[in-house]
């Protein structure tokens, strides 16, 4: 009997749960949820089968982690990513296995070398993006070397969406992950090679310069590059390629109305807010730009964003009460990011049978044996079930349930500090997504002309 | 016989070590000057008087620098402001006054009750800019209510520059400060209140949208508002006037330059540059524009930045390397903001001879008893002597050095977390600063029309 401590209730932890909750007799394991809110533990414990203890536990409280861990054979962490080094510490001197879906941080990395030492494995990036991105562009990269074609670009996307059919708002976005993530993403400069340049894009021109993305099918999105691509050339075997993106995937057109938030100062997270003002986010865009009380601000922003101005974007900043009428902000922001974020959590949040949508799209291109040029595009498209079932959840938990079920298998082994790019592991994940109507959708085409 | 710690050998520091040397008997103190680097510090205790004792101290070592401060009445702190809070707590604990030229940071504030209970005086904000500001504007804005002038504008500004006859370069520039905080001056958002309205500048558009200061004489600066100003609005007592504004001076032109810089990207300190490269500044900021190397720069930046574009602006772009010659970056750079510091700090330091020079600017508007509207423009203008003996070393050390003095004369007392604007901490500093010809222009017009 395996005992395995799951860290953090939230929505991707029911789909992990569920996963290997239905399994426990046959995978002889026995599972305990630990959470810090007695009321969310509660609440999630309903959904699982009486096997599944729950555990009232602050990770923040060392001893108290330290000892919960001590009385597992394993861990799998849904916590914030910034607390896995901490619980990686107690499962390294414990030498306990540990499994997340977030990227590995220096201080993760640098554990490496110990856990091979007691062969203990931290296997981590095994949820979506980081997670499928990796198991299925290292099979895609596979077949290519296989027929030897030579990859020379590739550009990886992926992004929550909201599904079409569920979309009644004019930026084509809900939340169906961290608000404040959201709200900050692309902070910092965009590293990413293309056309043999290496290329550093600042935030605020990220969203401006955006890329174009189409799927298998031929629908397009907005794609805007991550913070540091290069991290993943040498991991995927593709170092020194000309061009090598990785991003984010959002509806058509809004890239181009963030881009309007981002530069007048909507998302800065720095600055306290005086605690003086009835807030409207009209009054605060006109403070950032500097636009007179008594001056129009639609007309103010038309002028000053002429070059991509238009009637779609004005009703996306009327949405959310920039233009138009005049809406307080909900809450006591501390920042403008924060202002900007409490009228978004009221506005993109996900309502009662609300799906979302996880859309993932890698473009290669590579020159066949041939010499000539293919281009390859693998999608994968999911709607949710709902507003608690999210694809986003199922496509974030699944992969890391697979991991543990294999490992406890017996049928992948590994040590170390590990992602989740090795056949061993890409392969026989990817083939149970599969069962689970998480597949890939692939198209080659040659390039002409 | 009063024993001085003196924490760190800068710049400064001889300017506040020569003052109190120079009165050591009559004033009965002992110096002692402790820094890390043994050669430094040889060479510092060389230029004073045979009672300057030196100590080698890492005030890294807490137990070193808790044993240095145990030996001592009062402690001096010219180190990193960073470093202040570490030294305070060993003062608190030990009941040592302190005395630093920083900003109160929060974790200073916090010791003010402490402090104040075992009646120790932590000074802080006594340098330059805080420090000579504070006085001269708490002075000024004295003079105006004694005449019942109520002020409705405040702007408040300083610089470090370079003396106009020392000045051999297209960007007005030389460092006479840490050229780190230089290259990244201005991050976060700027806030601060211009004609009633709160305003929030992000750093993308702060140096474009810089204002035009005028000194006593009518010599014309640029203008940049600090992060943020209103924090000291209720210290100077002007809560919630329509225009309340801190910033920072540079020769006119420096700052459209400058947003070019911060545009391109060229100011990130946040992203790894890949190892790959023999960097130039052109490269660099090819790269960040995603401009094809094939294509003329100089061309490109004229267009993209037609709206400023002048043969001033090409001159510096060109004096740093960006467009014509390509020059590689020296060193190593690791991030984007290295690059460019690496390039600046040959080509901007202050050559044998040099003279810096400290402007420093109030604007000053008030209707005055009988309603009519008066400005009132107070100026600070110092030449260095030369690169060592610079206008910034002596504005920084010598009011930290009279306060130190006018304590141990007992001519001021005070205790608890402190910064200089009562009038018992500003009149004699002034009063003795004007002695080294260190005084303010005063002019007074009334606005018409």
């Amino acid at each position: 009997m395996k005992k395995i401590l799951v860290l953090g209730a939230g929505r991707s932890t029911d789909a992990l749960i569920h996963y290997l909750d239905s399994r426990s007799s046959s995978l002889s394991v026995q599972l305990t949820l630990a959470d810090a809110e007695a009321r969310v533990l509660e609440k999630k414990i309903k959904n699982y089968s009486s096997a599944v203890q729950s555990l009232l536990l602050n990770a923040n409280d060392a001893e108290a982690l330290q000892k919960a861990i001590a009385g597992h054979d394993m861990v799998i962490s849904m916590l914030p990513a910034f607390m896995h080094p901490a619980v990686a510490k107690h499962c390294l001197e414990l030498k306990k296995h540990l499994f997340t879906a977030s990227y590995v941080s220096p201080e993760m990395n640098a554990m490496d070398k110990e856990a091979r030492k007691h062969h203990v494995l931290f296997l981590n990036e095994c949820g979506l993006d980081p997670g499928i991105d990796h198991l299925s562009v290292m099979k895609a990269l596979h077949e290519i070397r296989e027929k030897n074609g030579k990859v020379y670009s590739f550009r990886s996307w992926c992004g929550g969406l909201v599904a079409k059919e569920s979309n009644d708002n004019p930026w084509g976005y809900k939340f169906s992950w961290n608000p404040r993530n959201v709200i900050l993403a692309g902070k910092g400069t965009a590293v990413y090679r293309m056309n043999g340049q290496l290329r550093f894009t600042p935030y605020h021109r990220l969203f401006k310069e955006h890329f174009m993305v189409s799927d298998t099918k031929g629908e397009k999105f907005d794609g805007y590059p991550n913070r540091n691509s290069l991290l993943y050339e040498t991991i995927y075997g593709l170092k020194g390629i000309p061009t090598f993106i990785r991003g984010t995937l959002r509806y058509p057109g809004f890239c181009k109305g963030w881009h309007i938030l981002i530069d007048a100062g909507l998302t800065d997270d720095s600055s306290l807010l005086p605690k003086e003002l009835s807030l409207s986010l009209h009054d605060l865009t006109k403070a950032c730009l500097g636009i007179e009380s008594g001056k129009n601000l639609r007309d103010e922003l038309q002028s000053r964003y002429a070059d991509i101005w238009s009637s779609d974007i004005e009703k996306k900043l009327e949405y959310i009460g920039i233009i138009g009428t005049k809406e307080p902000v909900p809450g006591n922001p501390s920042t403008l990011a924060d202002a900007l974020q409490n009228v978004l959590e009221e506005k993109w949040k996900l309502k009662q049978g609300d799906k979302d949508r996880v859309v993932m799209i890698h473009e290669t291109e590579y020159h066949d044996e041939t010499g000539k040029k293919i281009r390859r595009i693998s999608s994968l498209d999911l709607n949710g079930m709902d507003e608690n079932h999210t694809a986003m959840a199922l496509t974030v938990g699944l992969p890391l349930a697979i991991a543990v079920r294999l490992f406890i298998e017996n049928k992948v082994k590994d040590e170390g500090v590990v992602i989740p790019v090795d056949k061993k592991w890409y392969e026989p994940i990817l083939s149970e997504l599969e069962k689970h109507h998480i597949r890939f959708n692939e198209k080659e085409e040659e390039i002409t002309g």
